[in-house]
């Protein structure tokens, strides 16, 4: 089977002007098939603040309303979206920006109301994937970049982690695909010490996260990130990495560790 | 050769959500290949005055600033654009959205500074428009949402007119399709008197339309609209009319008369 890169990049990157640049040039450099997913940055909450959108909070939760749905369109699906791929058709990448509306590639459902209701957030139907949809386009010589929003068939946008969006993609594709899936963020990967990088643990089981969230030794933040990446190794995706943007660079050399391994 | 309808909705269906839902069911129904061009609306106004962005005019010119820029990447980009596909794939149509930049669709130049420097205008290059991908999209049963921005291969987005968009894939796309290209606006076509339906030209040669300007019987707003009109006629396109969205219905009954055909 071919090998098909799905990439994660966050806010922290994407905030950073010449650190985005760096990344695309890399990125763009990889050869083979490949799918970049990206999350917002802080840009979303400027555009909220000018907008005058308040995002709510429910019990410390993030709730998206009609006009958070909005502005993360906006912003995620247009402005970075579209920004990316411009920048990527300069180094000779042939990006195609897609939200999960675009070809119906990432359907979902509004996440159903219990204790909270969390608005216009989707929960991806990765069964419904359409498998043959992303198919055409990587054969098509065509590189994804998908804004985080997915929709649910009736008309209506959802926003989405991009965490999520990367672990449901790699999981929808692995049967076709040897997916090698990197969630890249500001630290080289997984640390005991999150301000020492000699800390970094090149290789995390599900034994060893199980101990280290007891002891307290996992950033709270970084919880979220490794369930999803665990769900993916879990699921039969072949390779998961949780990385700095910067060593993508690297990416193409096999024997190159690369930040956190992912194993079962 | 098949048929490959091109059709440009404008800000007025935009702007009105039963009209557009109305219209949306109507392209839906349309069988065999089609691409969808939409403009702007009061929306990106409303945003605009949000974030504090103020248009500026030279000599009564509109210009696109960087501020101007982000607005549209955000609200033709996103926002309308990816409303618009998740609509369509509601009436189950397999929309894709896409601006200019994506797949390098709708290469283009920035605007040349003479007497006037426009800020961020692209001026689309026909002939670089890669044909091979507009129809590996086509081929692919995708129905393309063109949002009304172009790229410059070097990064940089640019903002360029909605009916010089579909003028310019009508005229790229004419070798390999007979194209029909419908401009859609708030009336039934070209009207002698704009407050009297029945004065309708149902057939405008580019000698009738001289005749008309001189006799200034021809709205100065339709004047750019028709000057594309006759540019995609001149050029090869196979069928070119100025048509309500509503007449949009009636498309595939080909002895229906549609609005204002234009004429060589």
């Amino acid at each position: 089977m071919e090998t098909l890169f799905i990439i994660k990049v966050g806010g922290n990157v994407l905030d950073d002007e010449s650190a985005l640049s760096n990344f695309l040039s890399d990125y763009a450099s990889i050869t083979g098939k490949k799918i970049l997913v990206h999350g917002g940055g802080k840009i979303a909450t400027t555009v909220s603040k000018k907008m005058g959108v308040v995002s709510k909070m429910i019990e410390g939760r993030r709730v998206t309303s009609a006009d958070d749905l909005e502005v993360v369109t906006m912003v995620y699906g247009g402005l970075i979206n579209k920004q990316v791929v411009a920048k990527l058709q300069a180094f000779q990448c042939n990006a195609i920006g897609v939200s999960g509306a675009d070809f119906n590639l990432i359907p979902a459902k509004r996440r159903p109301i219990k204790e909270i209701d969390y608005g216009f957030v989707g929960d991806v139907s990765i069964n419904d994937i359409p498998k043959f949809h992303w198919k055409l386009l990587l054969e098509g010589g065509m590189c994804p970049v998908v804004a985080p929003i997915t929709h649910d068939n009736n008309g209506q946008l959802l926003n989405t982690n991009a965490d999520t969006i990367a672990t449901s993609l790699a999981l929808a594709l692995s049967k076709q695909y040897v997916v090698r899936l990197l969630y890249c963020f500001e630290k080289p990967g997984v640390l005991l010490d999150a301000e020492d990088e000699r800390t970094l643990v090149s290789e995390l089981n599900k034994e060893l996260f199980d101990q280290l969230k007891q002891e307290n030794k996992v950033h709270s933040g970084m919880i979220p990130k490794l369930d999803n990446a665990f769900a993916a190794i879990e699921g039969g995706v072949q390779h998961v990495h949780v990385v700095s943007a910067a060593a993508i660079a690297n990416i193409s050399k096999e024997r190159e560790s690369l930040g956190t391994k992912i194993g079962l």
